[in-house]
């Protein structure tokens, strides 16, 4: 048996994400077998370790070597001097853009199988001149095929768009895009254990449109759509009605709710699942997931961060890519 | 002590409106005491109770009468012959509306201080020639000022539009409107028990905008609404990233989200209260409640219905309109 290599980036050096990481590698023998490489500053997760009181023993981590269990250290410069805590610096961003862009590399080069990422600060990799909106979208630039998912015990959702302008969002709810998100969607969740999973997609407007009442989205893009991929053979149902849908879809194991704008899917999915839900961008080579929640600056640097979405978005890669997703 | 009286209507014929109002007013004891006048066709009526094999010994009402404690009985002529069950129908329509349009001309009329409204369908409504698309669209016309609000133990919200489409209920985002909703709301709030009620407002766009990344909505109209009704001494806070504001606002007792749009409130408040969630129409010179679930056609006429949504409906008409709502 191969054992997937699963690379962790610690996110944004003023925020939790190295205390949630440290927190949930140094309970690396109760998750899934499999490689866990951290990438990081040696000096950053050394003085981490010693303010948790936690031991990672981290061993060196060879770029290309196959997968042992166990946790690894590949070394990425963090910020020269100690990074500002608490908030947005140019610096912090530069650094958690060169950990996570040097674990994509590897992914990309098929050296991991899988890759959780802590949170970033968006306006601290602009900041530092990074303009990507997040992690995904800086994926998206390679894979334009991705697709962003949220994973919890009792709820799965898609998103058709992200980090959009509400406004922008509604106008781009279109047949032929939401078709291509069915397809995508349907074919990465295929490789994933679980499965089969049905696509039940959420109505645009109030009650679905209510037949043409409160609005045509739902006749005019979204019905043909589903009825384009239903005849294709894929199991996609809707047009629901937003507001009852996800609370229909609740403990549904084979369901994932397909939302059509971001707060159409988070506010369900934080209600129900803000401490342990798990984003997952499907649609890539490798399997890559993230915790759901933000930096946290106001908790940073406490030691009383909540680890459980982070562990969970560390097992669920490991669980995505021993499955070949 | 002047009991309130209470105006109840059954709602669709078709529906499970008048199970859920018999169910409710068979058990009048464990409400709160109040003279509940139910506007419903005796017929119908006793042909219900016989079916649920609940006794209700409703007296007929006068219009006017003082109130007693207990159930009393408006006769509202139903459909000719029996009710379709189960599906839209003009006649179901004409008699829910006829209904609906008594109780409501008591209430203005300052005969009753409370309604509680069983679920109409808007579609039987519309075939019958009435063209509103529920019953707070008909009470805004005579009360421009009325706010949909929705309660529950934990959660609390209101919203600054209902049955819009979603692309022109983002367009009515506008400082002067919420302004408004921002002053009616907080009138109609300071008269209910079990305040005082602060006011959060969430944003429209994705992180509320993130400062201006993701919209513009939240700087141009937003907040300055927010900075005037705190200049006038109003409790009102925001905006609140749309995707973590319910969360936080759980279980928080002096909370109201002011949500921006039908589907941003109500997939929060669905999620967390479906069962025993209630519709409040705040604003209006009486009480008016309603479950915040539709007519459930396809478990019309089974016995099935569950009640706990109209119960707390009632109750909450009781509670308000006692202390002068």
């Amino acid at each position: 048996m191969t054992l997937p290599r699963i690379g962790v980036t610690p996110g944004d050096p003023g925020g939790i994400g190295l205390e949630i990481v440290v927190r949930t590698l140094a309970r690396a023998s109760a998750l899934p077998p499999a490689a866990y490489i951290l990438f990081a500053d040696p000096g950053l997760v050394e003085a981490e370790e010693r303010r948790l009181g936690l031991r990672l023993a981290a061993r060196a981590w060879r770029t290309g070597s196959p997968a042992e269990a166990g946790v690894f250290l590949a070394a990425v410069p963090g910020p020269a001097g100690p990074p500002a805590i608490g908030r947005v610096s140019a610096e912090n961003g530069e650094a958690s853009f060169r950990a996570f862009e040097t674990a994509v590399t590897e992914a990309r080069g098929g050296r991991l199988e899988g890759l959780t990422t802590a949170p970033i600060s968006k306006a601290a990799w602009a900041l530092a001149g990074h303009p990507f909106r997040g992690h995904t979208e800086y994926l998206a630039r390679f894979y334009p095929g991705a697709v962003m998912t949220f994973w919890s015990e009792r709820l799965r959702i898609a998103l058709l768009s992200h980090h959009r302008l509400l406004r922008e969002a509604v106008a781009a709810v279109r047949k032929e895009t939401l078709l291509e998100l069915f397809r995508s969607l349907d074919r990465a969740l295929k490789k994933l254990p679980g499965g089969p999973f049905r696509l039940l997609t959420a109505g645009l407007n109030p009650h679905a449109g209510e037949d043409g009442l409160l609005g045509r989205e739902e006749e005019e893009e979204i019905r043909p759509a589903v009825d384009a991929a239903a005849a294709e053979g894929l199991p996609v149902t809707g047009p629901f009605p937003p507001d009852t849908i996800f609370k229909k879809a609740l403990g549904e194991r084979d369901a994932v709710v397909v939302a059509l704008y971001h707060d159409q899917g988070l506010i369900a999915f934080k209600l129900e699942a803000f401490a342990e839900g798990v984003n997952a961008t499907l649609g890539l080579p490798f399997a890559r997931t993230s915790p759901v929640h933000g930096t946290a600056f106001e908790m940073a640097g406490k030691g009383v961060a909540d680890a459980r979405s982070m562990e969970e978005a560390v097992r669920l890669a490991a669980v995505f890519s021993a499955s070949g997703s």
